[in-house]
């Protein structure tokens, strides 16, 4: 009987096609979201010390919700045949990233119990709740798509980080040396030049540091113009992998329905 | 007789093939983009006080000519057969999307003569004409194709929404984290580091609220630079669902090369 | 003979397959280009008053070329056997978009010796010398797909252009409601807020006018988000048209080698 | 015996099957990595005063390596049939791009001893080392395709950068025409407003140079609204470039139906 109630809870905890577990699921989405707005409207001051307490209540209401969460996860995870085995089943599931991303959710409220915390650090740890998020993407069509997309374009979107860096050192490097002399406070350093680079190529236009001689002013028009490809490349090449995708899909069910052969 | 005309008067109102209706169309175009005009121009001031009568009268013309304009379409709708009986049909026809604009966008004239109104609060009703632009647009193929390629596409572009909102949180609780303690005046809180990260993450710019610190500055760019990727997302889910389309326009003259049967 | 010399001046001046035509191409497109670079520089004092005489003796010798080469195509048009009529053939002829060009490129030279003229005017009209960069275009097959991926895609790209000023008139009427009480200085009237407007859509981010309140820099958040959308459509829109292109032009041309029959 | 080991060298050197090879491709990139590092965090001052003995001895150090592996290249060059010949084949390799760009990573740090000179242009020659970067795409499967994208589209990414330049040339012009009455000092020649064009084409938006009068504000805007369309024309031909480039390897298996033959 016990192995029945694991078995209805893992259904309701980790499948989408239970009605149950989709009522799980979307409450546990709005808890999260709640937490999320929470997490941000409690750095407002006004709002953080007049609603102390309230923040104060659903925070204790949530990791309760959590960790009862968890530990129904741990229980349960053993109706799966991959964590059957009691205690190095649940020692694997609990290893998990997942399962590591639902740990770390509840870890700050229990962590200062313990050990004295720096409590700047516990707000960073806190927001690792927002990981919770990416559960919910397992469970949609259109994500897979954007995953495959990714995937199958890898390599070409990382040839385009390393082109954008690549960009970004040479012209903060011709900035520096076009700049250096005119502004020695502004263009004081190559790193400072990188922050002008990665305002320009982005097209962001800050604006504080600018170059001010003809020269750099040229090629700042050029570095500036040259972000527009930058644009370009990414897009072109995720235009191509949804294409491809598509493509994919169709090719693998055109038959002709006159006469049963399949048409490549 | 009655029905001759109101079904002639339905012809004129509802369709584009009839002359008289082209004439008709495009006189009501005419007409709604200068009470667009006239709304933005309105609140020039030195024009307002200036013209204010020919602001008026033209305001009164307008109306008349769009309460007219919807008892007519209340009246001759029996032609459609969809709103044939008397009275149902009519209330039926009253409660369609487009009924319901062109009603809205006479009810602030008529409003503030039955009950005493924020007059700031009219000013904002008026502009519910602006979205009777929106029935010019059943015209035309070129938006059927937008509107066919934006459904096909609909759950890529949710997710690129989400994707958006991820990141936008993401970045402001970072941002928030890294320059709090070094501006607290100009990162006072989440809410105020989200109008930084959408600033940034849509390549704006504004550069009233800045990173300061060389950690907040590193992540400013790395965050800048995945504003590239967020303008190449949308432009190639958009790409790929052109293209879609007008493979689908072109499939459907596919003939099949073993039996040479059409498939559709 | 006169007959002769006609046509062969016609083919240098309108042909390119000519090789004396690719010189006089060559020549005439290093004028022109030095002509708008001299432009560009006049404007600029501390040359202009250095080298004026320099300035003008380069103006007057373009324009010498540039007329003599008017009366030449005028002369020579005879050839085109459009254009064979003695009279009427060359009133045809100096009608053409790309003859009143030509006209209005010297025109503002002859002009002030006739009539007295606002000389700033006539700065005016000297820059459609720039008009004739076009003519280049006449000889590059690139620019030719431009023209036909633009052509197909028209309708596509309008109703963008309409979407645009739909979302500027919506986005500048909102802000002004929102914003107008906070800044009654800053956002005084609707085409004020059409400026901010264009500067977020367009993700510019100039700056000197933004939203300040909560619920402005929202709906400014939001706007500026749908800015992403603005730039993914005419992207998505011209990259299905280049890939239409590039489709249409295989599908003329394929022909399996081994058999000869056409494979579509 | 010194063939052999010439040999083996030259495919340490020169080949990445070899799985020395790949050691020494991975050192040699890191040493590069490092080297860019240390170029840009030696123009921070309190960096390069603190650390000025590391530096130079990492310098030492990076030249030592680099002079050795040049001459190694040079040596070993001769297993190579295109360089087998013993002078004029190394002097033939020595004028490969890829050989001088090795010279000049460590000519800055030997010309100074043999000729007295600027010590600005030495670090400007120094960069030349970031080049290197440019030998490790050799390998990358994605470059390549890159490379085939840009060949097939060169032709459309040139008339691109001329319509581009063309847009600049004509915005620029209209503006100081537009704006050089209001602001004289702002707006001072047409290379000014060429600044402002290059800014608001590029949606960059430093915002230190904008229009005041209203036309100059409505043709910004425009021009703005044209960047949009700026940043779309690259998007779509890279696009088209990426979905033609993956139609052709697809293609590569393309069987004629009729007669059963393979078409390349």
């Amino acid at each position: 009987m016990t192995r029945k109630a694991r078995k209805l809870i893992f259904e309701i905890l980790e499948t989408v096609d239970n009605s149950l577990g989709k009522i799980f699921q979307l409450s546990m989405m709005t808890l999260i979201s709640l937490n999320v707005l929470a997490v941000i409207l409690a750095t407002v001051e006004s709002l953080s010390s007049r609603y102390s307490a309230f923040f104060k209540i659903f925070e204790v209401f949530s990791v309760a919700v959590f960790t009862i969460e968890y530990f129904l996860r741990l229980w349960s995870c053993a109706a799966d045949e991959r964590f059957e085995s009691p205690v190095t089943g649940r020692v694997k599931f609990a290893l998990t990233p997942l399962a590591i991303v639902d740990l770390l959710a509840i870890l700050p409220f229990y962590l200062p119990m313990l050990v004295p915390f720096d409590l700047r650090l516990i707000r960073g740890i806190r927001l690792f709740r927002l990981f919770r998020l990416f559960k919910m993407g397992r469970y949609s069509r259109s994500l897979k798509t954007f995953g495959s997309v990714l995937k199958s374009k890898k390599e070409d979107l990382v040839m385009t980080v390393f082109i954008v860096l690549f960009l970004l050192v040479i012209a903060s490097c011709i900035m520096y040396f076009a700049e250096h002399g005119a502004q020695p406070e502004v263009f004081s350093s190559i790193p400072t030049a990188m922050w002008w680079a990665a305002d320009t190529l982005t097209t962001l236009g800050y604006g504080n540091i600018q170059p001010i001689t003809p020269i750099g002013k040229l090629l700042g028009a050029v570095i500036a113009l040259l972000g527009i490809g930058l644009f370009a490349l990414p897009a072109g090449i995720l235009a191509s992998g949804f294409v491809e995708e598509l493509q994919k899909r169709r090719t693998q069910q055109t038959i002709c329905p006159h006469c049963g052969n399949v048409i490549d």
